[in-house]
């Protein structure tokens, strides 16, 4: 069989080998009901991946990542430092200049823009296996960089991860489909008819930037990642320059599939720096980078934002909980420290205001009063903690130097210390830096103090008049800081209303009345949307329409 | 009946009225043949429907439009002069500050984004078919405020424009209806069901202000007008100071069904201005607007994208025609001269620059040399405007002073002038301001005299050294100017695919071999898209899914 249509072939079952999946997830973003492919328990996967995984880190650990394109590389590089162990992973990946990269990626744009909706439908969904394949190591690697606790690296760099990228990939392929390859378009005029046969085509505006975080170093990348793919567009992927590992992984197996399929690797390249030598402005600003994706601080998210590009962002913000009424309050408080100590509050879901009224709140069993609401938020997060089984494996460790002093610091913002951050022994990971939540006390008049986002394990309480103040209060931070998510609690209808309404009005989802094995902090792909794209935390949403719709352009054709 | 239910039952059942044309629309949506529910011969309409017309334009006249809201209004003003007579038409309408405009559409933004997409659907469509009794009414305007002839007054401001119109509504619709209201989500953990009521719906964005334009000025008004309410948002349109009579009318009849609905007619306003005293940055750069439709220069479409809001334009571009080989000439230079002459090459659509091979174009009858080519399309030009029944049927008159001067002053551009301007008379309209088109020979050195937009029907002929120099230099002024439009004329298979292939890689739709009553400056609702968004003249497209999406947000609820 020549090559040429080898090729065709191969890339033909591809997508035909996955078309009951895509058709599967299509199908999800119409309903929204429960929907994951990828497994996110451990246990669903072989008996060995987990020694094997470990075995794999272990000699990748100190060794350059060779498994990655180097063409035209000079040299090799890597700083990153596992919050557990506190040393140097050193492992080193090839570097390039970002003129090399924006050479290959160029290259590699063209081949690609011609590959057909189906065929990259078809490559993409099978890299998602291929990386399926490679969940375990990805776990490892996103412990020993961000310093998320095992279940948590599993879950979020894997499964969660990857089934953002499927849903980016339907996403795509939902746009993508939704004007017809082509039509006779017929007009009469009554004694003649006007005749035109029309194609069109979705022409994918050019290269893609993806600029990873150092916490979320491969769920908060792969949807914009798949999302340029999808639409034809050639990805260059820069992570925080201490957290590469665990997506050098997931690029090392699409590189894979690209080049099984008679693809150049460069579809996808990683891009790597230091933090002393960064590239990530080199690449925005390329006039050649059409679009860029992008999640960290609100000032980088910004300067992204006024580039004259197509950005998707995801910028800090400040989440809060409305405390109103609730049955159980128990159950109540020890949902609320669960999500406020999930990886030690680093994720951008996790909430850090809880607003509660001077006059305490209402409970099946009666009113409890403001402070022994405050005395039972921190009681809740010590027994969490405290306890050596659910601990250390909830919180983790932190990611960085900077937020572990910030959590120092906390206590003298000027509000009241009501629980102090302290570390606990994992028993694993002896040399971990773990600091646990911190919970001040602030009145509503201390603005300052928690009108801004800070960022990992601290919470404030803030006494506020009632009610209808809280939801002020929560509605005015998100005008001005942005929020994620909105957690609330309420047994009222009318005061349920209030805060959906008030919230929704400045795009803020909020969830209500979360206990047991429901979190804010989880956005569920194929359901929740993560992100609103309405307020200061970010211009994007994972993943609406307009996340794949932006990255390309209909054209049309007439002829007659 | 109480009020309340009344109200209920009215709306609803206008959705049920017009249900059955929305889904024909979205239908012809995703089909992408013909399709239109207004009819665009005058003749498909009562017969005194343009005798009432006259009398009512008679009637209009030197009056004030008292049809429309006038709360708060602070005067009367209105400086539209008519090409056709050149005297002041004397309408004057109710002015407003900008901050009482902002205080109304406030009020509006509540009651409006709290009705249902499916009360929206039915007035927007009802309003459709208030229009629709207007149409003859709407012509005259037309004729009166942009110089286009009658029968392209009454097409593009009326059955044009309300098929556009409706394609927005459907685009809308389509997308809004996209994400379900509600889902029960259930996630097993084996021992346990996690179990989560969500809601989802599509919060508006917030106040849209369009701005009209001079030449198109219900056309280009309102697929955003209709796109930004059919999302929920209240609007503004801000017309023209030349061309507010047309849509002036749109909006009496909009007003009307709102209030018929019991909602505000402030929903959709008129606010006017003149050229001294002018309001459009002030309503544009005001935090309450959210998002702003542009048609109109690039210089102000420019400001417009600068500021930090959701933003839609069309600004200007410069269309090509590449000339390279065709079966039958004559008819190939009639379509062009067609195309040029028509409203006097006011068109955003309609071509500029003719890319011709030194080397002559090859017909079915042989080879015909570089320079008869050019004369020909000067005779066919010459043809077209010298027949009294044709040429001022098509050419109409000149909106504005700036562009007669410009056709003017074309030949002191540094051409070769082939065909200068002159006046033909209009039987019916003796002081017409009338020009036909200019035609001008430059080298294709001469870039800058071509390389820019010619608002009007100047046309240059640019001799080039070949096809592929032809496509290379259309393809570089796209990716400088913008276009539209492309007209390509080849019997040549790998010609056509070098010509569609480079211009759609520059977001330029190709119209091949267009004879007959085929024209490339036609957008045909609900198949063609106007404008790609892709390049230069614009950020937008009517109507692709983004054009809809980006005026709304996705917000989803969750409870436990």
């Amino acid at each position: 069989m020549p090559i040429q249509l080898l090729h065709i072939y191969t890339t033909m079952s591809l997508f035909q080998k996955h078309e009951a999946l895509l058709k599967d997830a299509l199908n999800a973003l119409i309903v929204r009901t429960y929907y994951s492919p990828y497994p996110e328990n451990p246990k669903a996967y072989p008996e060995d991946a987990d020694a094997l995984a470990k075995n794999w880190i272990s000699a990748t650990m100190n060794n350059n990542y060779t498994a990655l394109d180097q063409t035209d590389s000079n040299g090799w590089l890597g700083e990153e430092v596992s919050p557990f162990l506190q040393v140097g992973i050193g492992v080193r990946y090839p570097s390039f200049t970002h003129e090399t990269i924006l050479k290959h990626a160029s290259l590699a744009q063209t081949a690609w823009a011609n590959t057909s909706v189906n065929q990259r439908t078809g490559i993409l969904i099978e890299a998602l296996d291929r990386i399926k394949a490679r969940f375990f190591d990805i776990a490892y690697a996103t412990m020993h960089t961000t310093g998320q606790a095992y279940m948590m690296s599993f879950q979020a760099s894997g499964p969660h991860a990857n089934d953002r990228a499927l849903e980016a990939i339907a996403m795509g392929y939902k746009e993508l489909t939704s004007v017809p390859e082509k039509a006779e378009w017929i007009k009469s005029f009554g004694k003649f008819d006007l005749k035109m046969n029309k194609t069109w085509k979705p022409v994918p505006k050019g290269i893609s930037l993806v600029i990873g975080c150092s916490t979320f170093p491969v769920w908060n990348t792969v949807p914009g990642l798949f999302a340029a793919l999808i639409t034809g567009n050639a990805s260059i992927v820069k992570p925080h320059p201490k957290a590469i590992l665990a997506i050098a992984i997931v690029i090392e197996e699409m590189q894979k599939v690209l080049a099984e399929n008679g693809l150049p690797k460069q579809v996808v390249q990683l891009a790597v720096d230091t933090l002393n030598t960064p590239i990530t402005k080199n690449l925005a600003e390329n006039p050649l980078v059409k679009m860029i994706d992008f999640t960290g601080s609100s000032e980088f998210g910004n300067y992204i934002e006024s580039l004259t590009k197509t950005t998707f962002t995801e910028k800090a913000g400040v989440n809060s909980i409305i405390l109103d009424s609730v049955t159980d309050l128990k159950a109540v408080l020890g949902n609320i420290a669960f999500s406020a100590s999930l990886y030690s509050g680093q994720m951008c879901t996790a909430p850090q205001n809880i607003f509660v009224s001077k006059d305490g709140v209402q409970t099946a069993e009666g009113l409890v009063t403001y402070e022994e609401v405050v005395k039972g938020i921190a009681a809740a997060i010590t027994s969490l903690v405290d306890n050596p089984k659910a601990g250390p494996g909830t919180i983790g460790a932190i990611q960085a130097e900077a937020t572990y002093k910030r959590i120092l610091d906390a206590k003298n913002l000027g509000g009241n210390l009501v629980l102090d951050s302290k570390a606990i022994v994992n028993e694993e990971f002896k040399d971990a830096r773990i600091a646990t939540p911190v919970v001040i006390e602030v009145d509503k008049s201390q603005g300052a103090v928690y009108n801004r986002e800070s960022f990992g394990p601290v919470l404030f309480v803030i006494k506020t008049a009632g009610l209808k103040d809280s939801v002020a209060l929560a509605e005015n931070l998100v005008k001005e800081k942005g929020a994620l998510t909105c957690g609330a609690y309420t047994t009222n209808e009318e005061a349920k209303t209030l805060i959906a309404t008030t919230m929704n009005n400045v795009f803020v989802p909020v969830s209500f009345n979360f206990t047991g094995a429901g979190f804010i902090n989880s956005h569920a792909a194929f359901s929740d949307f993560h992100l609103t794209g309405g307020n200061p935390a970010g211009n994007a949403s994972f993943a609406n329409s307009e996340f794949v719709s932006k990255r390309f352009v209909w054209v049309g054709n007439r002829e007659m």
